[in-house]
C-alpha cells in the first residue's frame, strides 16, 4: 500500500488544480485569444510528445469542431534531426510540455516564432525554454508533479486547451460548461476510487483501448498510463481505424477497454459491443451509459456531461484503472522502470 | 503452403507496379505540381485511414524536409460525425485511399474542394468517389490487389507521394533516385524471400516496432501488416516517443523490431541497442547496417539507398516478415478474420 503514493495523491489533486487554472489562468488565455483574432491563423500546429501529444489530439477536435480551425501535430524531428525549416507562416503554433524542456519541442516553437507565426507555450514551468521561445505562455499551475506518470499536468493541459477554444469562441455557455468540470472530475474520483475488479485483469499481457472523436485522446492517454505503470502492451484505436485492419487481432478472452461517454460518437458503440460479444472478448468500460456498464466485466462509471469536456473526467477513470492494476500487480506508478520525469529528446 | 497465395504474389509484383507508376503516372504528377506552384498552399492536409494513413505519415516527412511544406493528418470524423466544416483554405488537401470509397475520406476532400482549396486523390480507382471529389487524380496503376492486407497499393502510394515531392522540387537528381527504387525493392525481395527464422517468433503475443523520421511510416505499416496477418498486438513507435513513457513495458524476452536503414536517424540506434541489451529483449531488424544485423536474433537485410526512399523498400521487408510469421502460424494473409478489402467508415 506504500506504492504509488504520489500518483494517487496527484490524481486526487486534480479538481483543485483545474479550478485554480480556470480562475488564475483565464487572463493569459484571453490575451492569447485576442492575438489569435488579430493574426487570423489559417491552421493550428501542435508540438508535443508523450502525454502532451495526447492533449494536442484533444485540441485537434475541439478547435476543429468549435472554432473551425484545422489543426495538426508537428514533426519535431524536422528541426532537431533533419535540420529542415518548413514554412509555418499562417499557423498558430502551440508547444505543449509540462516541463517545457524537451529540445525538439522548443525547436519547433522557436522556428515558428522566428518565422513570425503566432506562438504559445502550455507548460507547468513559466521560466522554461519552451515559455521563452513562445510569444504567449499559459501556465498550468498544477503544482509539483512527483509521480513519473503524469496525471494533473495532463488534465490541466486539456483544460488550458479547452479554455483557449472557449475564449476564441467567446460564448459564455462554454465557460459555464468548463466551470463544472472540476465537479465532474471529483465525482469520477469519488465513484471509482475504491475500484475493485482490476485484480481480475492483473495477468493480462496486452489490451486495446478504444475511443473516438474528443475521446480519441482519452484512449491514447489511458493506454499510455497502463503502459507506463504496468509494462503492458496497451494499444489505442479509434473505432474507425480499428475496423480498417487491427480488429483481426481481437480473439477470445482479449481485453478491450472502451472509452465511451455519451455523445455523437455513440453511434459506433453497438458495432463494438457486437464485435466484443461475437469474439468473446473481455470488456472494460469507462462511460456514463448504464447499458454498456451492464455488459462490462469491469465498468468505471462517469457522470453525465457535455461530450466535449468528457475527456477531462474520462481520463481520470483511466488513471484510476491503471493505478488499481499496478497495485494488483505490486508495481509502483511513482517510479516505472527506465523512465524519468523529464525526457530530453532531440 | 496454399495460404497467402495472393499476398505473396502481390509482394513480388511491386517492382513492376512501381516502374509502371513512375513512367505512366508522371504527367499526372507534373500537372498537380504545376497547380501547387500557382496555388502556393500554406500547408498540406492528408485524409486517409489504415495503410494509406501510414503513407500520409511518410509524405509528412518528405514534404517537410524536401519542400518546406508543413503537412498534417486530417480528422475525417469532423465531417462525417460532428457535421463540422473547419476552414481548409490555404491548404493542399490530398485524399489517399486504394479503393477511393470510404465516405469519411471523400467527405474531407469534397469539403476542401468546395472551399476552393487545391485537392488531389491518390487512388487505385480513377472512377471512385474520391477521385470525383478531387481536382487532381494520381492513379496508382497497381493492378488488382486481392489480398486483404495491402502491399503493392501501399508502396505505390508512397511512390506517388515521393513523385509529387520530386515534381515540386524540380531536381532531376530526385527523379534519378526514384528510378532506382524498383531495383531496391527487387533486391529486398530476392535477399529475404526465403526468410528462415520467423518460426522462432511464432508464439509471441506482442511486439513493438520502432522507426524514426522517414521510416516512422515503415514502423506503422509493418506493425499493421503483422496485426492484420497474425492477430498479434504490434505497436509502432518513434524512438523519441518510446523514450517518453512506453519504454517501461520492454522487459526480458520482449520482441523489438527495429527498422533502421542508414541515415540521419541512425544517431538513435546505439540508445535502442543499449536498451534492448540491458533489458535482454529480443531484436529483429530491418536494415542495411551489418553491425545491427550482427546483433539481431533475426535480421532482414536491405540494400544501401538514399534515406528518403528507404521506406518504399524497407516496408517490403516488413511485408515479408509478416507473411513468414503467418506461414509459421498456419494463418492466411489473404483472408484475415473479420476484415474486408474495402472498409466503409463514417
Amino acid at each position: 500500500m506504500s506504492q504509488g503514493i504520489n500518483y494517487q495523491k496527484e490524481i486526487r489533486e486534480q479538481p483543485e488544480a483545474l479550478r485554480r487554472l480556470l480562475t488564475e489562468g483565464r487572463a493569459e488565455v484571453e490575451a492569447l485569444a485576442a492575438d489569435i483574432k488579430t493574426a487570423a491563423p489559417l491552421y493550428g500546429l501542435f508540438a508535443a510528445r508523450g502525454s502532451s501529444d495526447n492533449a494536442a489530439r484533444y485540441a485537434q477536435y475541439v478547435l476543429g469542431i468549435h472554432n473551425n480551425l484545422t489543426a495538426g501535430l508537428a514533426v519535431p524531428s524536422f528541426f532537431s534531426l533533419y535540420d529542415s525549416n518548413p514554412n509555418m507562416k499562417g499557423s498558430l503554433t502551440i508547444g505543449v510540455s509540462q516541463s517545457g524542456q524537451s529540445p525538439d519541442i522548443v525547436g519547433v516553437v522557436q522556428a515558428a516564432t522566428n518565422q513570425g507565426a503566432l506562438t504559445a507555450a502550455i507548460t507547468n514551468e513559466p521560466d522554461s525554454p519552451l515559455a521563452k521561445a513562445s510569444k504567449h505562455t499559459i501556465q498550468l499551475r498544477a503544482g509539483v508533479e512527483s509521480a513519473v506518470a503524469a496525471t494533473k499536468t495532463y488534465t490541466t493541459e486539456l483544460m488550458a486547451l479547452a479554455m483557449i477554444s472557449a475564449a476564441m469562441e467567446g460564448k459564455e455557455e462554454r465557460w459555464e460548461e468548463l466551470a463544472r468540470v472540476p465537479d465532474y472530475v471529483q465525482q469520477t474520483i469519488d465513484t471509482n476510487a475504491a475500484l475493485s475488479g482490476a485484480e481480475a485483469f492483473k495477468s493480462m499481457e496486452h489490451l486495446v483501448v478504444i475511443g473516438r472523436g474528443y475521446n480519441y485522446s482519452t484512449a491514447f492517454e489511458t493506454s499510455l498510463k497502463i503502459k507506463e505503470t504496468n509494462y503492458l502492451v496497451a494499444e489505442p484505436y479509434s473505432v474507425a481505424d480499428l475496423l480498417h485492419g487491427p480488429v483481426a487481432m481481437i480473439g477470445e478472452g482479449f481485453p478491450v477497454l472502451l472509452v465511451a461517454p455519451k455523445g455523437k460518437t455513440h453511434a459506433d458503440v453497438p458495432k463494438i459491443l457486437e464485435t466484443v460479444a461475437d469474439r468473446k472478448a473481455r470488456l472494460i468500460s469507462i462511460t456514463d451509459d448504464e447499458e454498456i456498464l451492464g455488459k462490462s466485466e469491469l465498468g468505471l462509471k462517469l457522470p453525465a456531461m457535455p461530450e466535449w469536456v468528457s475527456p477531462i473526467a474520462g481520463v481520470v477513470a483511466g488513471q484510476i484503472f491503471a493505478g488499481a492494476l499496478a497495485q494488483a500487480n505490486g508495481l509502483d506508478p511513482d517510479k516505472p522502470r527506465g523512465l524519468s520525469k523529464v525526457t530530453l529528446t532531440h
